[in-house]
């Protein structure tokens, strides 16, 4: 496929994990198919951008396939490890009837246990990056290695992290928060993170440890942005078949990062179409199971999708409550 | 002060219960303060219309100076009762930490037991009927009565409802939901309603029960509205300080009916003007105790905060996914 890039497309690096998933819904279920952040995050990034860069380590049982799957949308591969002491990732889990909660019901590291990873040479000049969710030491390692254009370290640095780094590694999770741009979280992780249960509250003291933009996802309630004095409400598009949430939230991000990576442009306007262009993708990776819908998704079906997220909100003009 | 009306301004008529509340927040207390549905929506909808006639009921308890406030706030209470045998309609509640939450500590009916609504003949005439949280009979009573310019009945009618009516008179509901145009309730009174946890799915099956129009409102998440093929979502207000939400539903109710009413235009694109209209307005009164902010409100502040809903929800222009 022809990767629709824009007029700058700033170079795009996502580290995360690529993983098997076992996934099951009230409406179905899925057995050891691909998942992983940095899956989602690249397969949503290169709707938008390129080069889409991925590094993650999978284990010995990691099947070509998936490779090829990914290699043939366009992601650039220099960065995934294979490691052939182990097994790759598996995250197993069951959502509930109501898909706004899951168990877990498996979590096997395996070969990410000792993940240390390594960026190779030709993705350290990359201006955006995308810290996918994993231990924070791990992140720390990464923004140690990437260089950036000039040396001084990448454009933008988008950060995602969950309730189990919040509550096992608040120390490591804190030093990682003081050095990234973006952080993009789930409300019950906003509040949680703050200590605090008003949610615009929560985004001030979030936002004082270090991220001067936080993006806060809603799930069905849309998502909220705070950049600058601005703050931005993104509606969620009205789905009334939702199959299975998994990865939605690091499609956000890959649709978030791939659009400011390809403008170039990292200011609160441009933070509100990407939060728009977040929204539309993961809107639709929740209609089947896993990454499929990312799979064959076309560029006129996600820019027709933008084009809902428009008519959904738009206020009609000449709104005036005084009589003029 | 001066009512600011608009171009049609269609008589609205106001049904539903003068009372006193007793409120307790994290935030303070207040003892025996003016509240009721009908209070609420009268002194939202008089920002935007006149007349704004009331229909309620209070006993022989109920301060002439509570009365004043309500005729110095320019309602018409010709249809306002006052029942010598009884005590006015009294509500304690007390709400949680998070304000999501609240307990309901007393409720005395009191002269609201046997409330049968005469509609003033002057009110008859009525363009738009406010049916505010009332038990379902009393509704249908209110129907029976109100004949509309023409004698063909209000051009509108829009209804509030709850969970205590959901499940004590579902048949009454049944009914008057049929005789509706526009349903407000929140999310947990829609899937309760709908017996569906999707909202988009709920939505459809309430609208198919009669209104033909459904303002689904979310607190902190806004509201989304339901109009002919179209959804609209409005974001939620950013506030870091709620009081008290007693009384936000009906104060939603207020703006958006009397921006209807104001300018005697019932499409979709009227409806969604509304709904931020009603948001706007529901976002002051949470901010103190009972309908205090009600009260003091210039209409320049109203107009500034449905500007901020404008800035809040606008997506910059040109955003497109799909290179040129």
């Amino acid at each position: 496929m022809t990767v629709p890039t824009g007029p700058s497309s700033a170079p795009v690096l996502v580290v995360g994990t690529v993983a098997f998933d076992s996934i099951e819904t009230p409406f179905g279920h899925a057995e050891r198919i691909l998942g992983g952040s940095a899956t989602y995050v690249g397969l949503a990034a290169r709707f938008l951008t390129a080069p889409v860069r991925l590094c993650a380590v999978v284990g010995r049982d990691f099947p070509d396939d998936y490779v090829g799957l990914l290699e043939e949308r366009g992601l650039d591969l220099d960065g995934l490890v294979r490691d052939p002491d182990g097994d790759t990732f598996f995250w197993a889990g069951r959502y509930h009837y109501d898909l706004n909660q899951r168990d877990t019901l498996a979590t096997h590291l395996n070969v990410l246990a000792g993940f240390e990873p390594e960026i190779p040479p030709s993705y350290r000049d990359s201006r955006v990056l995308c810290l996918g969710n994993l231990d924070p030491a791990v992140q720390l390692a990464v923004l140690d290695q990437v260089e950036g254009p000039d040396g001084a370290g990448p454009d933008l640095v988008v950060l995602d992290t969950m309730n189990f780094w919040i509550e096992q590694t608040p120390e490591g999770l804190r030093e990682v928060l003081r050095r990234v741009d973006v952080l993009i979280i789930n409300d019950a992780e906003a509040r949680q993170l703050a200590g605090e249960p008003n949610l615009i509250r929560a985004a001030r003291l979030i936002r004082a440890m270090g991220p001067e933009t936080l993006v806060i996802k809603k799930g069905e309630h849309g998502a909220l942005l705070f950049a600058n004095e601005t703050v931005f409400s993104a509606p969620a598009y009205p789905l009334e078949d939702l199959h299975d949430p998994t990865g939605a939230g690091d499609t956000f991000l890959g649709g978030f990062a791939g659009h400011l990576a390809r403008l170039g442009r990292y200011d609160a306007e441009a933070m509100k179409q990407a939060v728009v262009v977040g929204s539309a993708l993961a809107s639709f990776v929740v209609e089947a199971f896993g990454p499929e819908r990312l799979l064959d998704l076309t560029p006129g079906a996600v820019e027709e999708r933008v084009m809902a997220f428009h008519r959904l909100s738009a206020i009609p003009e000449g709104l005036l409550v005084v009589s003029e």
